[in-house]
């Protein structure tokens, strides 16, 4: 008892005002070696059956306004997302298994149970890499059973269990001369032990809700019953916990949605309240974005996955508890990111050094980290804010970050991953960036390998971000050719197809069929970007639709019902705020989702002698479209006037009266997706373009 | 013999041509423990007075077209430089050395010997703050004894020599629990032993050219003789050696200045040649700017302050062997220091991941890293540049950072440092900054505190830098209230004196009083900045002024001969090649050798609501210039017509035909020299100011 008074005296401390009713109501079990599915059957409130989880478990979360819709629930049908779909599962996953095996992350495990005699390989992390790809293939298997990629897993997985020890620890990089170290609170903030079982815990709940099978999950609870919960926490013969790379708070939720145990939570919570007893300096708490009451932070800082996972596992807090200091907090941290942090891809993180989020404002181009994971982060924390609310500013930060910042980081072939996402390249001078191997940003494989899967399982479970249920209905959040067959929070069934060429074109044909006859609201997205719309509910026009927001339609809905939205595909050259330094002077080009950017080899006038900084564009001139089904996998490109503008070089600095006029030649300027950069010879890329003369 | 040969070797591949005649006609002895005076006595080229030597001492470096004047030689008089001298003395150095101590720099010596019981602290390098401090002192002394420091620094000498193992050996952190990591590859790589023995000798050499006491080199001696040279070189039973971080190979060939023996220049041309032997990353390789042939880089990239301090090694073994290899490779290096890589201010060192070199034309002035130590490496460089050649663009160079971006690595009152001197600073987004504390980016106290005493021994070295001798003349290259009384390269006395207001104005007053009336040239440098100038010798026109370069005035001198020099202090508004990102649509300010910059607390109009982001300056305008005797310890200010442009909050991204037409109020933007930003409260500063709306 005296244990669980010390805890509650942090969630006291921690939420302003409520305790939590799941906490109250709930006794936590006392640690002890479970067995998955004794456990699953003794919790009270676990009711779901592993094939009905979505990407997130979302089914009993008390402050979940949606709820999730499983990944097989929805099929992607032929369309924009089903190339990159195809690749992901046929080349990407495969050649990334390879690369994982190549550069020793199964070595590893194999060493320590003696069938292998590989020195152990990789950095701290190395144990999440194949974590991350095992959650890919879990993801890929709730689309549909693939009998060798199942089987192949499955034999990884053995491998990676048969490692854990009598007392539940896992770790294959703190072992042998390294052992004295572990969970020591220099390692707690640096060595990624609990990231590591993080991620083991997502990649087992992924594999467990397409398979069935808790193997690797039971040892993930096994690390956290018997080596973790007894061990470390609030109480007076445990030590200090802290989570150094936030990504245990969010397996740990996502394990109490899984198993109905609401103690997983409960340690979330102390891991995010952080526990004063390990000492930190200011700048690790800044960097780390751990170790302090979550409620205290008031702007995004610190290394950006860091920072993005944080928000998640808070957030997942937050749909768990009800807790308002969350609520508010990570509100707090929504507008820091929509106001100053977010780049126009939807990557976040402007700093190399650290790996970090900079000030406010602070968006540079080429020098922009933008990394992979900080977006996917991003669009995590953006789907579980979205969940929590109902509201489509979050959604269109999903789909900013998904269309252009997420599916830059893979190469359209599926084997080659940016790291770094920035906004303006030169290849000539970025053989300083560590993370370019000879002048091309894209690579098969780097030491810190964490992008790579990540992109692997967002796209694995693209289908479960598509819809949510609520009380009252069904929200349709993004759209492209596919077929949902689920059913309203009622348990009646309901079928919905969507026929579109989004986001090429902005019509999108939506079939609403319930299997009997009923009413309920279809909360159908209007994106941010979407100025002027048509929505048209069996032939007739359906009034109120307002960018950025959801449009209801509340009715009796029949088979067949049909809602035809039309988007406003106008392309709009962006400005951003002033205070962006580089920005000034330069527009974006968007049009729909889809952020668009020059690539150097398309310009008719790359001749020799003309870089991207003699470019301008016209901001009088009309923007001119086409689809072009060969180049780069199929893209809209786009044209629009522009002027070369030519000096001999003046040097560095020069008196303004110096100045020579320039030599203007007027040209078309050529745009492809951002999203597709980077996919042929390395190129001189911008994505923000100059109107006028330095 | 055969190490002979091995040695011969690796110099022929290095240098192209030619074997240097120093080293092919001076036989190196064996190590040993050398006495430093026999050493001195034996070697068949010392020749050096101590007393005589300058800041380097180029006396008998047969590649030197300039010949260095000693610290004592130049006395600086009230001027522009004299209170920032003052200080030093008063001020900075004691506050330091009570810094140090009190940081446990000095306990680290003392522990070793049971005069202290305090732990190790500090990073690896932290014994080299005792030796810079050391080399301040040095450098104070030979402008003039202070008793009392001189005891101080004598009695500090002694705890550092008293930890010397009979090895040789001498580092307070690779002691005890760390001795197995001495001089491992890793450790030679991170671990800067050789870092801090360079430090070493370079605050011996200077301490003993204030003093004559070789205690510390004799000690720095004994490290390289008896432990470094017979265990780490090419011969077969010699292991690799890299420096690390670049500093070791500047020592050597000063030591060998000092002691007339030729095996420390080679030694450091061993280790600027780099040793395959030592395994190395392409990535190590670009930071350490060491490990490779010197001649074969192409660029300046890695860690700005190592990549300075490899440019003056390689530039003092260019000095000494005249190897054409290097001398080309300095020449390319410095073409892209000019073309693409110098900072206004003089700084150099764009990106703060790394301390680095960013590409060409990144210059990013908020995040500009532009580290005090890269500006005084710089400076250093230039120095030894225009020493091979004495060209008056590399004059130029020292001028601007001396001025700028190393005037302002020091607080007016001396009492704290900027280690990052960025070109624009918002004190509300710092605290994101590691080097920040409380939002002042000025600090007495840095846990890495290279700067503070490098910015100490520059300022106490800087009357060194006023004039050389050449083999025709003298060489005026600095300008304030001064008198040189120093000789010819024949040995015939010679007074120099100046009277200026200089920078503030541009009028000098030399006069030129040789013992014996005799013809020579005085060349007195035109700046590269003044582009009118008016030159009169005895009150009559020398015509043949040039920007930016020596003016040769070659005639009969006798005492009292006068030449005025009138430059031109046009204040000129600066662009930058367009290339530069950030500076796009900007210009700075530069008056004389002065940049400046806006402040936020000097404009008139800094009510609420107005941010650095709303001002533009008005280039038809016209620059009004005030010197005002109070502000900053008495600087020129700028005023100069501008606009404040308001517009509500746009958000961070709209569309261009949602700008919202700003409110543009005129006002006058104040300026004040750059060097003295930040000396008031925290407020936000820029030196590149928009000239048009965002």
């Amino acid at each position: 008892m005296k244990k669980r008074v010390s805890r509650r005296r942090f969630i006291a401390s921690a939420a302003v005002s409520i305790v939590p009713s799941v906490l109250a109501s709930a006794q936590p079990k006392g640690a002890g070696l479970l067995s998955f599915l004794s456990e699953a059957q003794q919790a009270s409130k676990f009711s779901t059956n592993w094939k009905d989880a979505g990407v997130i478990d979302l089914s009993n979360s008390r402050y979940a306004k949606l709820k999730t819709v499983p990944v097989r629930a929805v099929v992607i049908e032929d369309g924009f997302w089903s190339q990159r779909r195809k690749i992901n599962l046929t080349s990407s996953i495969p050649s990334m298994q390879k690369e994982l095996v190549d550069h020793g992350r199964m070595d590893n495990f194999l060493r320590l149970t003696g069938k292998s005699t590989q020195p152990q390989k990789g950095p701290v992390f190395s144990d999440s890499d194949i974590y991350k790809w095992t959650e890919a293939v879990g993801f890929q298997l709730q689309n549909g059973d693939q009998p060798e990629l199942r089987k192949m897993t499955d034999a990884m997985i053995r491998d990676v269990v048969a490692i854990q020890e009598p007392s539940g620890y896992l770790n294959t990089y703190y072992n042998e001369d390294r052992k004295p170290l572990r969970m020591q609170y220099d390692t707690q903030t640096t060595g990624h032990e609990l990231y590591c079982i993080g991620h083991m815990l997502q990649g087992a709940i992924a594999y467990y809700r397409a398979t069935g099978d808790p193997t690797l999950m039971n040892a993930g609870m096994r690390f956290v019953d018997d080596f973790l919960i007894p061990n470390y926490g609030p109480g007076p013969n445990q030590k200090g916990i802290v989570s150094g790379h936030p990504e245990i708070e969010i397996a740990l939720i996502e394990l109490s949605r899984t198993t109905g145990n609401p103690k997983y939570i409960e340690l979330a919570g102390y891991i995010l309240h952080g526990d004063s007893r390990i000492p930190l300096k200011p700048q690790q708490i800044v960097y780390m974005y751990c170790g302090i009451p979550f409620p205290q932070r008031t702007k995004l800082e610190g290394h950006a996955v860091r920072c993005m996972y944080a928000c998640c596992g808070a957030t997942d807090y937050y749909l768990e508890t009800g807790d308002q200091a969350y609520w508010k907090t990570l509100n707090v941290l929504w507008d820091d990111l929509n106001a100053h942090q977010l780049y126009v891809n939807g990557g976040v993180g402007a700093r190399a050094a650290g790996e970090a989020f900079g000030d406010a404002y602070e968006l540079p181009n080429a020098q922009a980290y933008g990394e992979s994971c900080a977006a996917i982060g991003n669009m995590m924390w953006n789907w579980r804010m979205l969940a929590a609310s109902g509201d489509a500013k979050f959604t269109d930060v999903i789909e900013r970050a998904l269309y252009n910042g997420i599916n830059s980081g893979m190469s359209l072939d599926g084997t080659t991953y940016c790291y770094r996402n920035p906004l303006a390249f030169d290849p000539s001078g970025e053989s300083r960036d560590r993370h370019l191997v000879d002048g091309r940003i894209r690579n098969a494989w780097y030491d810190t390998t964490c992008c790579p899967p990540n992109l692997e399982r967002t796209f694995a479970s693209l289908s479960g971000y598509f819809y949510s249920t609520s009380a009252d209905g069904v929200y349709v959040h993004l759209y492209d050719n596919s077929e949902m067959n689920w059913h309203l929070q009622d348990g009646s069934a309901l079928k919905i197809q969507q026929k579109t060429n989004y986001p090429w074109n902005g019509d999108v044909k939506i079939s609403v069929s319930p299997a009997t006859p009923s009413e309920f609201t279809v909360y159908v997205r209007i994106p941010g970007w979407s100025v002027s719309n048509s929505i048209k509910v069996n032939g007739k026009e359906f009034p109120g639709a307002k960018p950025g927001k959801y449009l209801a339609i509340k009715r009796r809905w029949a088979a067949n019902d049909t809602v035809d939205l039309n988007f406003d595909m106008t392309t709009h050259l962006l400005k951003a705020n002033p205070a962006v330094t580089e920005d000034r002077g330069r527009v974006a080009f968007q049009r729909g989702p889809i952020v668009f950017c020059m690539e150097h080899l398309d310009q008719k006038d790359h001749a020799p002698g003309v870089s991207m900084a003699d470019y301008t564009v016209r901001l009088d001139g009309t923007t001119a479209t086409k689809y072009e089904p060969t180049l780069l996998d199929g893209v809209m490109t786009l044209s629009h006037p522009g002027t070369i503008s030519k000096v001999a070089d003046p040097g560095l600095y020069f008196p303004v009266e110096n100045a020579a006029k320039p030599v203007v030649t007027p040209t078309t300027l050529t745009l492809i997706p951002y999203y597709a950069w980077a996919n042929r010879e390395p190129a001189s890329m911008q994505v923000w373009i100059p109107y006028r003369d330095a």
